[in-house]
């Protein structure tokens, strides 16, 4: 049996200001900071560590990461990036303000964009300079399919590729992996760990910085998962994930 | 024509102390942190940016490099971890104040400890606590191996094996390379790259966090060295480190 850990990243300035990100890479805030302290705490508490670690080429994963790591004693584990692991990419929308998406394409519209499985917002516009296929933490990603929008389907068929050819084989070897990353690449490998359906993986949220555990059998499907915090906690950040694509009243 | 940056990291808590480090673990100060992240502004107002970076398993070489990285904006930059870049072993020094050492067996015997080329200090005694090898960091170095004392020139034999056989080839494919490390595996890796005698190394003296530019032929032979801080900055740096070991007038 074997035992991983998924952690989204910390509170970030565009959460805090409810604003879509995708793969505009904005750092944590304070409050990010310390939700990553505190979440490193937590699993030192319960006597994790690790062998290796994965994460995305965005900053508030990597921050978080760091400072779990550091909180773990164990900032010398081999970390590994890919953009694979990345947000989800929201096309035009990154930027929006959530609410004021909202107000102007409906609260129907949005939460379909937000979490339908396979409606893309709408893309990034020929030559938009948010198209950084040249970046060098891009570098393994063919120029012509640097993505310009994702739905979660898109974001699936890019993150469980890496899962199942460079994470499995390490777990598989007996590493004790730690998996930090984002709210939709996380939904996105859940979805195909757990087999949820198209229709249910709409009401999945995952909270900030709340280590998430999935045990493992020895083909590295899923025998159970949960969060080390408490229930009321988890239930308390996941209504307040939700409510985030509404408009205000 | 390659070129690399060499980084010393930031003052830590016992070179604050005046105490002898060696593979003890311990973190940056308050002004290391401020070192290091100046060392990072720096790099970046003169134009660097890395493709893959090379550090140590001991934190406080760990942190330089990740606050290096946070001020490059490239936290998402590979990075390879191995004891072959740890400081060098102090032996049976590890943890003894400085001065006090030097007030006991005198400045010359210290000097000798500290800046001979083969003369190792007392060895950690068997069975001494500090003799970590199970510690998952060191997975790769044989428990018969794992030091009780160095000299400067074990520190060689150590390090530039993973010089040629690791970094090496990664300048030779063109990667930009930072190394974040300490001031004794520094000055092994230079007394290599330089060809440094075995007197005059005893000289040689390497500032906190003040990143150190070579340029390497195409046989990664160094063609010239040099700070990116002015002149006297690092003069006066260097004379602090000489000083360290002399007895408290």
């Amino acid at each position: 049996m074997y035992k991983i850990v998924l952690l989204r990243h910390g509170e970030s300035t565009w959460n805090k200001e409810n604003r879509f990100t995708g793969w505009t890479d904005v750092d944590l805030t304070e409050k990010g900071v310390e939700e990553a302290r505190a979440a490193g705490r937590l699993l030192r508490e319960r006597g994790f560590s690790f062998d290796r670690a994965f994460t995305s080429v965005l900053k508030r994963a990597n921050k978080t990461l760091n400072l779990v790591l550091e909180e773990l004693d164990q900032l010398w584990l081999p970390v590994e990036h890919s953009w694979r692991l990345n947000e989800r990419h929201y096309g035009a929308l990154q930027g929006l303000d959530k609410a004021e998406t909202a107000a102007k394409y409906g609260d129907e519209q949005v939460l379909l964009w937000r979490r339908s499985y396979d409606v893309p917002p709408p893309p990034l516009p020929e030559g938009d300079p948010r198209i950084t296929a040249d970046d060098p933490r891009y570098w393994d990603l063919p120029k012509a399919e640097f993505p310009r929008t994702e739905c979660l389907k898109d974001t699936v068929a890019r993150f469980v590729p890496y899962w199942q050819t460079v994470i499995v084989p390490r777990i598989l070897a007996g590493e004790r992996i730690l998996i930090a990353a984002h709210g939709n690449s996380l939904r996105a490998l859940i979805k195909y760990l757990d087999e949820v359906s198209d229709q249910d993986i709409v009401g999945l949220n995952i909270p900030t910085a709340q280590p998430l555990v999935y045990e493992l059998d020895e083909s590295c499907r899923p025998l159970k998962s949960y969060y080390l915090a408490d229930e009321e906690t988890i239930k308390a950040q996941q209504a307040a994930v939700a409510a985030q694509g509404r408009a205000k009243k």
